[in-house]
């Protein structure tokens, strides 16, 4: 059970004067591949807001630039679930041009009970959901 | 009564890889402008949501991109009241740098009841305040 | 000869604390669309930029905010030529959500030539590629 | 010899759908922070591109999101030089609300020769004036 890596095209509001990707974008990317995985696991960020009364927030997050992307560039951001807690997950996602990586990064997340504006468990079935994605 | 011009710096996160500020960029300025407009007449955005229920939504808007913004440049974005309708304002606002105008707009906002999720009459004190600063 | 819609999913980066996608946000949407509508008539601008020495820079816009677009909607970007002058191509475009329309712009763009900053004509094949997608 | 902090103010522009600063705004709010600590110290951004034919590029980045900012919050960059090599700095910053710390960062900046393409020595004097932020 795998979900797949997401293409995204690089547009002129995600460059800045130095030709390059700016770097606070990269992190819009990252939030498109996570948005993804879960979607394709079955898990619509708004719905679960409404519904479960709960969202994402990400805690922490640490990333290497390597080589930068470039205006008119065909990317694909890779996402997997490096590490799974009661209420916090790990993503390990990379970036991707063709055989190039240029982009690495590693993003905890945690669960968020909307109500009382405090961390809570991972509902049971994304959290089996998200179990599922690691290999075994 | 008036309200002065905001100074914006740009920096890389405004910019594009032609060089100059990214095209939808310049609406954050403007934006910032009027928050700042309004501010200085005694009203914040987030205490209008929380206790009166009200926002304001942009409904339409227009301009005129007459030179490119810089990386380092220092702006100043001036904001006035247009015209003052029942539920809705239309504020001009222009960006300068030092004598030149490098933008123009005209930008109609509607003033929104955040619970019935529809346009809404100005409150009264807003209303009054925002006309004391046309010029008679 | 035309050019599709092209499909835009929405996400947290798009959208601001009042629930709905911010309003400057729009113009990136758009200038995908305008991309992507040139791609499709076999230009990308990273080319046009370092071999035929040319960028598209935006003169003037004008938009009107219909319907609020909000988190995970999936949206359709239209673009058609509305106008097409020796150096200026004027833009008609939309956003879709289904069968609403939730904004309409027009947009004037401009070929610069990059060397020497200033306005040029529109190299002959762009002109006459964006000629044919108009209706006759 | 210190360079002072720089307050920041919270827009609609910075905030999503969570009601709180996305988290990739963080960044710009630090590279402001980068920018006008380097400016104190008598360098700009633009000038060194274009003068010196130099830029600075993030290469690593780790972050602690500790509390949200909101709208309209007031917050405080602030910027220190905690390791400088020779073609690279790392900074430590942190954002502040008043006595809360909401966010912390090291960020690591290599010095580009925009020329050649590639890493280069941090020019005498810029490396010197860093080097004087540093608690002896």
């Amino acid at each position: 059970m795998s979900a797949g890596p997401l293409p995204v095209r690089v547009y002129y509001e995600d460059t800045d004067a130095g030709g390059v990707v700016y770097y606070a974008n990269y992190l819009k990317y990252l939030e498109r591949g996570r948005t993804e995985f879960l979607r394709q696991l079955g898990f619509e960020q708004r719905a679960l807001a409404q519904e479960a009364g709960i969202a994402f927030a990400v805690r922490s997050f640490a990333a290497e630039y390597l080589k930068p992307a470039r205006l008119d560039d065909e990317l694909v951001v890779a996402t997997a679930v490096e590490a799974l807690g009661r209420a916090q997950v790990t993503f390990a996602q990379t970036i991707q041009r063709g055989e190039e990586t240029l982009f690495t990064a590693r993003v905890r997340v945690a669960c968020l009970d909307l109500h009382r504006g405090r961390a809570t468990a991972l509902p049971a079935p994304i959290r089996e959901r998200l179990r599922q994605t690691q290999p075994s």
